[in-house]
């Protein structure tokens, strides 16, 4: 699947979800290896006028399974992809749309986790995910490890 | 405010935000203690068949939001509610409505929290929520920290 398909294929695959079409959110990039999200304020705002934590987690949640599916993909590699757990830490209140962006964590790179996938038919990956604030500080940040189980 | 009026009131405080509106939650129950929420599954499947992820942290932060805020009128007090960390297990798959509870972590009470917001203007607060399975056991867990901020 070229680039731009498994964009498109993972959209779809967004917006399939019932509580992700609520959240009007788009792919806003992706270079191979941090993917990009956004969503409008008006749809995520909370009884302070800024962005909702849970809001924002859930779409730290979806671009950091975006990553790990991007990278099966283009792997050719088809398995179901589990968030096992998160930390998140919710730094300054963010007053504007929610631009979120995942990639993998730390040095790692993808070569273990998909010749492990192969292997044993399951691997654990750790994502890093941030909610950027306008200045271009950070209003969240999320570290969470996610799990691939190979489809029999 | 009685408790009835108290759980009316935060039913409007939910409502009112946008994502929440969206995920068709409402208050199961409240025995002054433990917060309970209800949301269809269908309104919160993930590609899978089963609850989303960010669902189920949506729903945790509501529940624990709504504890504190029902604390803070019982007592008397306006004061903003900030999430400012969480921790978050997957444990299972979950395919049944969720239900969502929360309360108070560890042995602590809510008079040290009250006091501290009185004299300090803020207070912090530890609560743990779970997503139960329809067995017994747990979908999710997390353990998240509030800050109340008393309004001047």
């Amino acid at each position: 699947m070229n680039p731009d398909d498994a964009l498109r294929h993972l959209d779809a695959h967004y917006q399939a979800m019932p509580p992700v079409a609520a959240m009007r959110m788009r792919i806003a990039g992706y270079d191979g290896r941090q993917l990009r999200l956004h969503a409008p304020l008006a749809q995520h705002v909370n009884d302070k006028g800024c962005a909702f934590g849970g809001s924002m987690i859930s779409l730290m949640t979806l671009a950091s399974w975006g990553v790990v599916w991007l990278h099966l993909q283009a792997a050719g590699l088809d398995a179901d992809v589990f968030v096992a757990d998160s930390e998140v830490r919710y730094l300054r209140p963010l007053f504007a749309d929610l631009e979120v962006s995942a990639s993998l964590a730390g040095d790692a790179g993808w070569d273990v986790f998909v010749a492990t996938l192969r292997e044993r038919g399951r691997a654990r990956a750790t994502l890093a995910a941030s909610v950027a604030l306008p200045n271009g500080g950070v209003a969240a940040q999320c570290s969470a490890r996610y799990v691939a189980i190979a489809r029999r």
